[in-house]
């Protein structure tokens, strides 16, 4: 009998996790929320992952349930755990990806570096932090949020005037998240993977370049991140992944500042779009290690085929729709890029694939993965 | 509207299909010989492929149709043609992979290297040849014989009367191979990837390593074949592919012979075992290969990752069947191999797997494929 994944939600990142089931033997099976999504080519059932009867009859059949997302809610993550499933990342872990005032929390308390924040409940809390951080701050709802949705930069609790109304509506303590306006030199981001019983790896910090609070680019390694900035990355994930007892994948997303200090931004316990450069890019993907780690199989090496890799997100593609019309001048142009794609319809700012080069100078490597990856847009 | 790609046969090789497809987000769909089969994850429709309703039906909505073996009848495949489906390879090429004494008499008729070789009807015929030939030779069915079935080494024409029966039963003019028994130092393998349009490439030539017929080891790059070697065994491959029009993935298997001159032994028109290094070691893998070449999309570059990639067969598996709880000393021992399973139940001499570790030192290499893949055998 080979061993059986679930996972909830038929997104790219279960789609992403497909090809590495199928070379290690595993036999991977998805709840998708409808028919088309992008992991259909796995999904053996249909249905809304809030319902917990149809999450209950899909967790039957498999050793252990893993996520497209973080968005099961804990009731149904709770009712799987008693029902003797293998939930993993389990819901006390998945708490911390769900709601990023109790992310914050967790990180204060366990010490770790975060920004200035606070959890505001009216425009009044909201003020106060404005006064006592130069007027300007970063707003976000505690749920829900991605891509830079949900995130507003504002100078007047006016701004976010319509969340403090659905805050309010919603009742039972609820808040809106603000932070300090962190003065960044750049973003980066730290990803490690965790299995029950304990063993953490981690792959190379990246750096990330974001447009419109969306990934766009990603380069592996991050350019003069050797010594003293590695290791503070990879120290704090894996304390992260340590404390909170995730199991899977772990992307912690970070600023470096003026002052050269590393600031954590947002968690993601799941394979993360800052780690697809691992599919071409290192002897293990983040995929393949997400699927060894839920199985609490031995993790694989995470060191690099080449001492470059540039991932290129496809934002949007081809206004007509017609993707397959632009393979041919891209696979012509740079037959040495890996190309990717979600079997995702083209549609303004969504990602629906990216393009991996890796190679020897950074600066080529770029050029390369930038070239290609454009001829998928307009 | 994805490219989308229809694969006759529900095999290994279809399966490792698979993950090219979803990376390159093409839709790929299996007609399975029936369920449980390794690429049953993509198989769209279950039938016999000898049956030209069932491939008709199944060819009808994809773009191309190609294999994961040679068995389609040629009578089937020439439907599907005069149909209008794009069947890659096409009937004419095939022919050639699908009998033996079709292949031997092709390569002889472009002037290829070939062993001395007859088709012999009857055991006079036979006779005179191991007269010819020190008394010992190879004699194989034209047809359907892989993975060392259909092959014998013969002294005496009763070696195989029983063969030589049932060409006669067969009647329509049948015969047996029969080719000299080749004196060769090590088997080679040239794989190379053809398109309509034209364009060729090749992978570097690798070194196998048979046992009772089997492919059991293979060596990318062949130790010490840079220079003339390569060059010729290239040539062959890309004339080959040229010649007989293949489109898709071609895989030529050579002897090197004691006087250092390279001669074919077999074909396949398809992926091959001996290309299965390609998936961890080279930056396009014979599987994405063939779904680019049969779509007539420009083809991937075939570098390597590290200089030397080794793959060892996973023969048969555990006695006990129990192929999972092998993974964890595995995984844990090797964290650097890539592990692929096909789905497949243990059974003495089965391929159900392959292991493949890349790296700079072949010794140090292989020494690490062969402890890893060991781990799944008794």
């Amino acid at each position: 009998m080979a061993l059986r994944v679930g996972v909830i939600g038929g997104g790219q990142l279960a789609r992403m996790m497909v090809p590495a089931a199928v070379e290690l033997g595993i036999d991977i099976r998805v709840l998708a929320e409808g028919p088309g999504m992008s992991a259909a080519i796995a999904a053996t059932a249909e249905g809304d992952y809030h319902d917990l009867d149809t999450v209950l009859a899909f967790a039957r059949d498999v050793d252990v349930v893993t996520f497209d997302h973080e968005h099961v809610p804990q009731d149904v993550l709770r009712a799987l755990v008693d029902a003797g499933v293998a939930v993993r990342p389990g819901p006390d872990a998945l708490a911390v990806a769900q709601d990023k005032i109790t992310m914050r929390q967790r990180l204060s308390e366990l010490g770790l570096p975060v920004p200035d924040w606070a959890a505001v409940q009216d425009p009044d809390e909201l003020q106060a932090f404005l006064d006592d951080h130069g007027g300007r701050a970063v707003v976000k709802t505690a749920r829900g949020g991605y891509d830079g949705k949900g995130v507003r930069v504002v100078t007047d609790p006016a701004d976010v005037s319509d969340w403090f109304i659905a805050v309010a509506e919603a009742g039972g303590g609820q808040a809106l998240l603000v932070e300090e306006l962190v003065p960044f030199t750049r973003e980066l981001a730290q990803s490690v993977a965790r299995r029950p019983s304990g063993e953490v790896v981690a792959w190379p910090i990246v750096e990330t370049v974001q447009r419109d609070g969306v990934c766009a680019e990603v380069f592996a390694p991050a350019r003069d991140s050797a010594g003293r900035l590695a290791d503070l990355a990879e120290d704090i994930a894996v304390r992260i992944a340590t404390e909170l007892g995730v199991t899977g994948v772990l992307a912690v997303e970070l600023f470096q500042t003026d002052d050269e200090r590393i600031l954590i931004n947002e968690l993601a316990m799941r394979p993360h779009n800052t780690g697809h450069w691992s599919i071409d890019g290192a002897t293990t993907s983040q995929f393949e290690q997400h699927l060894r780690a839920v199985l609490d199989l031995p993790l694989g090496a995470t060191g690099m085929h080449a001492p470059s890799a540039v991932m290129i997100n496809v934002l949007g593609g081809p206004a007509d729709g017609d993707l397959a019309a632009r393979y041919p001048a891209a696979l012509e142009a740079f037959p040495e890029a890996k190309y990717h794609f979600y079997g995702k319809a083209p549609r303004p700012g969504r990602k629906i694939g990216h393009v991996t080069v890796i190679g020897d100078d950074v600066d080529d490597v770029t050029y390369r993965a930038r070239s290609a990856a454009a001829h998928f847009d307009d």
